[in-house]
């Protein structure tokens, strides 16, 4: 797939077929997290992949929109020290989503409302917490992917040089 | 470029050509950070493009690492309101430095130390702040991209299951 293709047509997908990720692929996927560039090349995030379904279930348990984890084909949990950045931990998670989209895998990450549930489930040390769980798998061809799902316009979206409008400047 | 090779060999990147980015090339740039997945697609993102040199140079003095940033050929300062997450900021600046990527457009974000200077040189409503400043410019060839910047290996980025090793659970 053409790089920009790919990131423009990646869809946040929580339908998927009932069929698990090439090793070699889900090893593409941890690779493309592993290259994503970090502040100061701290590369504070670490990785738990989830194959196993049970283990699955119970990390869904420790959220509230999770049904669709149990039933993808893998999770993968990003992790944080408590030193390290959101924003970096999502450069790591669209370089995962967009090379598993360049593949053919469809994704959408999973918050994790219960921390102390997570934490324990998947046996985290005490500074780290998980920031989401990503869902893969390869997209369920008769559910729809919600191309047209709406976003702002790029008027609301974009200022030039300055902020335009209601500001406090 | 093909997109898992985009993913892959995308560094950030300090060093720019004395080149505008072509106009269509940064409005697509700016569609790719549009189309970035968000938390319950809440979209809290917006953008600042900051072309004009006088002014990036004022975004800069708000930063301590920040060199960069006038001599690059735009910025785009990505901001949150009080209730966004920075793990979807990562996920828009990611987007945005892939497609750039696949222009052939080097990147780099640009944290800002100071916030209420950044604020005030861009003008933005009392409640946004901006998480970094993405500089943008076409790669001096004649400055190495370091290649060779090492990331943890595979071994200690993946957990398989369950976190291994030092835990607490």
């Amino acid at each position: 797939m053409e790089a920009y293709e790919c990131v423009i047509s990646k869809r946040d997908t929580r339908a998927y077929l009932d069929k698990p990720i090439v090793e070699e692929d889900l090893r593409r996927v941890l690779q493309a997290g592993r290259m994503a560039g970090s502040s100061k090349n701290t590369q504070p995030t670490r990785l738990v992949v989830v194959t196993d379904r049970k283990r699955r279930e119970e990390v869904a348990a420790c959220a509230k929109f999770s049904q669709h984890l149990p039933a993808a084909a893998a999770g993968i949990a990003i992790c944080l020290p408590s030193t390290g950045s959101d924003f970096d931990a999502g450069r790591a998670a669209q370089n995962m989503m967009l090379a598993a989209w360049s593949l053919g895998i469809a994704s959408c990450p999973c918050s994790m409302h219960d921390q102390e549930c997570v934490k324990k489930t998947l046996g985290l040390p005490e500074d780290y917490r998980v920031v989401v769980v990503l869902a893969l798998g390869y997209p369920d061809p008769a559910v729809s992917m919600h191309l047209g799902r709406k976003r702002v316009e790029m008027e609301e979206l974009v200022h030039d040089e300055r902020w335009q409008g209601k500001s406090a400047g």
